[in-house]
């Protein structure tokens, strides 16, 4: 079936526009027409080259819902018609104990990711959500809740876990204090869980003039990063802390924030960081986590408390034609929210 | 009352001995007569200045036991002819939300170390156990359990409460994986003490020719860290490392040990680490923390668990004048035990 995909032709050039086949369907695929598709920070780093060499045709996009329009002979929980959606990964061994476990994010193999990893399928590079048409693997597909909006549900799929997952690991809940760092995509929405979750919460941003717009998404607090003294009174304040800049940065200012047994996670970038002060965890008994997503199973759950609690992203809804105008606003930090393509709107 | 101790008169240069004063009781001191004290490799660390510039007379040595001697007026815990210890700290603020919690090693205000701190109570530098007669106060002062030897027992406050804390605070225990990496001082410690919780526990280890030692310690298995079939195989396996390398390294390769959730927890080196790719730690929800000594409450805690279960560690008994000596061993990697200072018989 042919897809209109918007497709990175080269490094740094705009997005274009090409048609092309998705791959044949197996046994156990599921096929979806793509209605919207959030944008990540990730996008950019892939099709700039951020994360290694690019192979073209490169189709981002890993925040994907849409309705079912076929279904592999061997597909038992999906049929033409059903809303679902699709995150940032589409296949994995299954064999491992990680995948055994649910963490098929972490597949001790090799996680498949929704695009610009090798498809197992047929050799091919994965292809993602700047598209018409989607296919993945049953597994990797999920229903979506009824109560939720389907434009404002495709972020779920992946600012949505990887916001979710690391407050749950880390017991985030009533009497902990948590500082939200950086209210972009990812940030704005570990707020909104953290203050389901009946946490203390406080937003850590560059940006003084997000202050208002933090609480307004539920904040107790906001804490400037360049100002000494909002850091120096923050010092051994939270008991944990949601790293979502995305790029390596320097993580001592937040040890510093750290209280006994706190843990900085980083949930951002995906690159080398510079090196730290063991003392700034060894007093405290501190640690630097990492968490990058979640396993189909959390995210299923991320999405039934997201329907239970009414949490949802907020979003500015675009056409694909305005992609390089949105990415360009994403890298000035100027979005304490997500933007989402109306990709069924846009052709 | 006058002191004999052994302090360090220019960096890289041999101890020398000295007689001066210790400073006079407050109302709240303990003195004690000091019969052995572990030598650790802190102590090396600070006499060369690796920790910034040294302030003599520099006197080490933080693991120190003996009986007490004379108690200040206000003293209701100890009297004359107890066997007691005292182990790195000295001193703490005692108001701040750490100390109130039992964390003074981890004192907001500061944390006064046994020796190169600069001392409250009179403000000269704090000297350690590297002398015939230690002064603390009350609070910082432990009693023996009747069943521990004395010479066994002075690593305990440093080696012993380091390895035990964090074993402890990330729940080693029956069903947990276990590695240790280092087997020297706190290495061997980390063994008995994760084998007497209940885990399966192995060494990684720069010297092959320490398997042996490591299984007579206890060890269910040791991995070679320059066998890059060893590191291999063992990918994956590890719910807990604790790390006593004793000086700065690249943690990439223990990462890559840890299982789902897994924690790298740093108890040796206290300076820059180098960077890691955070990707290491964002695949798995992995942890990078740090652990040093224990609060006086937990350091009790420790003492008493050893007594329970005999816990203590291999020593080999020297004089001061040997001093020397032992730092060239220990730096040579080639103790798979503690050195204990027979204080009482060097002079």
């Amino acid at each position: 079936m042919r897809a209109k995909s918007f497709a990175a032709p080269a490094a740094n050039k705009p997005l274009e526009y090409y048609e092309f086949d998705r791959r044949e369907l197996t046994a156990d695929d599921v096929e979806l027409e793509v209605h919207y598709c959030g944008v990540c920070h990730s996008d950019i780093h892939t099709v700039r080259g951020d994360w290694g060499e690019i192979e073209y045709p490169c189709v981002p996009g890993h925040e994907i819902v849409g309705f079912v329009t076929r279904v592999g002979k061997d597909v038992t929980e999906f049929k033409p018609g059903d809303r679902v959606g699709v995150g940032c990964m589409v296949n994995s061994c299954g064999k491992c104990e990680a995948c055994k476990r649910g963490f098929e994010n972490s597949c001790f193999e090799e996680t498949i990711w929704t695009y610009s990893s090798k498809d197992p399928a047929d050799g091919t590079d994965t292809k993602g959500g700047y598209s018409t048409i989607m296919v993945a693997p049953e597994h990797f597909v999920m229903h979506l809740p009824e109560s939720l909006d389907m434009a404002q549900a495709a972020p779920l799929f992946c600012a949505g876990i990887t916001t979710y997952s690391p407050l749950r690991h880390w017991k985030t809940g009533p009497g902990k204090k948590v500082g939200i760092i950086g209210l972009g995509g990812l940030g704005h929405m570990g707020v909104k869980y953290a203050k389901a979750m009946g946490a203390e919460v406080w937003v850590i941003t560059s940006s003084p003039d997000k202050a208002e717009t933090a609480k307004s998404y539920g904040a107790d607090g906001v804490i400037v990063s360049s100002s000494e003294k909002d850091m120096e009174e923050a010092a051994h304040k939270f008991d944990f802390l949601l790293d979502t800049i995305p790029k390596a940065h320097d993580l001592t200012p937040y040890l510093n924030l750290l209280n006994i047994h706190g843990t900085v996670c980083l949930v951002g970038p995906i690159e080398p960081m510079p090196g730290f002060h063991s003392g700034d965890v060894i007093g405290g008994q501190k640690s630097i986590a990492g968490s990058g997503i979640g396993g189909i199973k959390e995210t299923k759950e991320m999405l039934d408390y997201s329907a239970e609690h009414n949490i949802l992203p907020e979003i500015e809804i675009i056409k694909i034609q305005d992609i390089n105008k949105a990415w360009g606003s994403l890298k000035k930090k100027q979005m304490a929210k997500r933007y989402v393509i109306d990709i069924k709107q846009s052709f």
